[in-house]
């Protein structure tokens, strides 16, 4: 019989298992939600009991919707999550408080204070308030109990090999995350354990992806009807997303549009520059060259919560859509800087705010939203093309995947600023796909453990978006005017920032994707 | 029995005709429309014939409201009118073509070939592409014959006075807004002549404001049921509105908030600076300093148009307003520049272009909305303190008027922005108004022929706004933020400014105020 393996993508909203046959179908899908706990503006917690019963519920849900047959033939489980996140637990894994996440940005002073060129070149990170090493530094000052008492400081991923293992592992490929790694070793660094306060006797055992992080414990398996698989080592959810897209070798990137616009490039070398970050993929000894930028989908729900219908409450809007796919490229000479939220790639500057530029009286609702839509996609081709000059190897081809590939107009807006066919992935939980083919590799059942091997079998695409190429020349050259403004408007941004921090005011509190 | 007095103004969309007494009061109104053409994108026309049916209509209309004993005691019919404005004439009155108005910007390359400082220092008026005289070079070159072969080319008042009298003679202070006088003198110069292509002789005679320029026809007097009485010399409409709300001390800014922000200071002597350009005032023999942005209640109804309440249709809000009044000064750190139809005061460049700048996910339409009334606020309040310096004297009232008046909010806002009290005139009508007191002057009723003496009996004045000096303060601040931007953006301007010129693209065609 066919082996089927289990996929968790433990997200910051909910957690997700699917179970998954040898040619990527999925026969089962369990999703259960986390509650984001927000204690104070710009922090984001999660009470990691959640990580693991929505991860336990989740699986629980896909199995029951298989034979008890079918359930015999799952032979491994893999794990993709949240990167960055992490909280301190005590060795019978109750935590010792809640799990501080990504997207929490208590830490801009710590990162003022400890980020430099030396840990980007060390960890793949950019100085940015993301990874959880400035904001195990935050703990340190404004919490030391909560690391001392702690034996051990983990990620999603290594809490959830503990819950379902009984082992404190991780991947190195979910721990680099935590900014705490020598990318090149995988292994932690001293000097950053330092600077996070905590001892390496505190972190979880690190394998590659791909290889066993432990068996499933028998209660576990007893409960759910499966044999006591082993639980294979994953990667972060944006690598995974790759490995889901088969994007594996370094002429396909794959683009994600999501809430934030990621896309990724694998690399068989070492590569670090301001650009991007980089990430130990799910291909073990190789990299993901990762360009983020916070604001993708984000943007459009902002645009629809603040000025769209508010009696769609800032559900998508065929109408919008229309007005703004009814614009010509450039909007007449409109252009948007898109750091509603800062920005990362490829300036990560956390102050940096957005800009639209270039108003006339001939602008309407529609020229505002497309170019809201352009300053996305315009970001993201000129990040993309300058990493391409940077590895010397030209894209082929985009795998695109993410909500906002659901929206024909920005897709075919970013495939024009792009210059290159996106193809879409077929499958939505991309992510959990990608942790799938990871442990489906391990099996052997492809006839090697490679997981381009696996990739190849389990991967599919849809539907390929042709660039237009008159408008490809057009936002080339409207690229190059928005390529000025983060320059130009550098000082003021900052004074503004200043101007905000003394007289702070908030109409929208937040905007929900 | 006291004397009444007809004023005329005839604008763009309408000329109004009142009938006053000597205490201001307006005992009647006729208004007639006239129809905006535009030929072409960027062209605005008359067809003059109107400019003299909407007058005739309007004072018919407004004297019909009256007893034929009121009308006896009309003394005297005073006239203002939109200023910059021109057409060319036959010797019996016959229209040689359409007229070509202040807001027309076909003569952009003219303005570039021609202006210069000096033509400014000559004319007071910084090279724009308002004054007629740039308009007359582009019909040198496009449509030479409709010079050549006109007996008189001349502004909508000395259209109007030889409507009324049968005399070529226009007001000193409605012909200088041609940009042909050299304005120290108030008599047109050769140089500006010869550049525009017109000869002297095509000119209309010159009499200083409060002058005769005739008297009325009789078979006009008898068609009325009035004296054959004087029409007396007035001036453009912006220099009346300051008469109007009888701002005609050094020391007392008129400002107009409607389409346009105009904000005006009168000056004995005659001052020129790029900052505001210099008008023959309706005093005799003094100036208006004028700062004028055309981005005024202009953005409030663009606002609402492009991106209001669409079942609205561009009506005022008060829900927007109350959005916009719910949020701090400065927006948490959003700043607009207002440039949607290029600058006047104080850049006067007409390729400029509108931005916000400084986005963040908790701005939404009330911070967008409030961030255009601040900027056009900001802006105005910043060249009336330069305007202060520039002329040693400090200013300790503004005069308000014009539509933006009525809303609390934008009123409110400029008064924090400026620091000074706004009174607020009692009278709408409030440039026909000055035409009035200008025309009331010069039948002696008051002891003497002095404006100022005129202007203190017939105009008032009722609520006065009070700034708020902690919101003066933090507006300061956001003001040299937004006092950088435009430097800051000139090139991306310049650029987006190109790039439209190439990829053209409109929305909306027209915004209605």
């Amino acid at each position: 019989m066919d082996p089927l393996v289990i996929a968790i993508d433990s997200s910051t909203t909910s957690t997700k298992a699917i179970v998954v046959d040898t040619t990527g179908r999925i026969l089962a899908l369990g999703k259960q939600g986390i509650d984001l706990l927000s204690p104070q503006q710009g922090f984001g917690e999660h009470d990691p009991r959640q990580w693991w019963t929505s991860t336990r519920d989740a699986i629980g849900q896909a199995l029951s919707q298989l034979t008890p047959v079918d359930r015999q033939r799952v032979q491994a489980l893999g794990i993709t999550h949240q990167r960055e996140s992490f909280a301190p637990f005590m060795a019978d894994g109750a935590p010792v408080r809640h799990g501080i996440l990504w997207l929490d940005i208590r830490a801009t002073e710590q990162v003022e204070r400890y980020g430099s060129a030396e840990i980007h070149a060390l960890s793949g990170r950019p100085a940015d308030v993301t990874p959880g090493l400035y904001k195990m530094a935050w703990l340190k000052e404004h919490e030391p109990q909560s690391l001392e008492k702690a034996d051990k400081v983990t990620t999603v991923s290594g809490y959830l090999t503990f819950c379902l293992t009984g082992q404190w592992a991780d991947s190195a490929a979910c721990a680099d995350s935590l900014g705490l790694s020598n990318i090149r070793t995988l292994d932690y660094d001293d000097g950053l354990l330092s600077i996070a306060g905590v001892r390496r006797e505190q972190m979880a055992d690190l394998v590659k992806p791909g290889q066993g992080l432990g068996r499933l414990r028998s209660e576990l398996a007893q409960e759910w009807g499966i044999e006591e698989v082993p639980v294979i080592a994953g990667c972060g959810d944006g690598q995974a997303a790759g490995v889901g897209a088969a994007a594996v070798s370094p002429d396909i990137a794959f683009l994600n549009m999501g809430t934030a616009v990621v896309a990724g490039v694998p690399s068989q070398e070492y590569r670090y520059e301001k650009l991007f970050r980089t990430e130990a993929a799910g291909v073990p000894d190789t990299y993901i060259l990762e360009l983020v930028q916070n604001s993708g989908a984000y943007l459009s729900s902002w645009f629809r919560q603040a000025l769209g219908r508010p009696e769609l409450a800032g559900a998508p809007d065929p109408e919008l859509e229309a007005l703004a796919a009814a614009r010509a490229p450039g909007s007449g000479g409109l252009v948007t800087m898109p750091y509603w939220g800062g920005v990362q790639s490829p300036h990560w500057d956390p102050i940096a705010r957005g800009g639209i530029v270039g108003w006339r009286g001939t602008h309407g609702k529609g020229s505002m939203y497309r170019s809201i839509l352009e300053g996305t996609s315009l970001e993201m081709a000129r990040s993309l093309r300058k990493l391409e000059s940077s590895t010397g190897v030209a894209l082929k081809e985009i795998r695109g995947m993410g909500g906002g590939m659901r929206s024909p107009l920005w897709r075919q807006i970013m495939t024009d600023a792009i210059g290159l066919p996106i193809t879409s992935c077929k499958e939505e939980e991309i992510s959990a796909l990608g942790a799938a083919v990871i442990a489906m590799a391990s099996t052997g059942v492809f006839g090697d453990t490679e997981v381009a091997t696996a990739a190849s079998h389990m991967c599919h695409v849809t539907d390929v978006t042709e660039p237009n190429m008159d408008n490809h020349e057009i936002y080339t050259e409207l690229s190059a005017i928005q390529d000025r403004l983060y320059g130009d408007l550098r000082e003021v941004n900052a004074l503004l920032h200043d101007f905000s921090r003394r007289h702070p005011d908030a109409e929208l509190t937040g905007v929900e994707d």
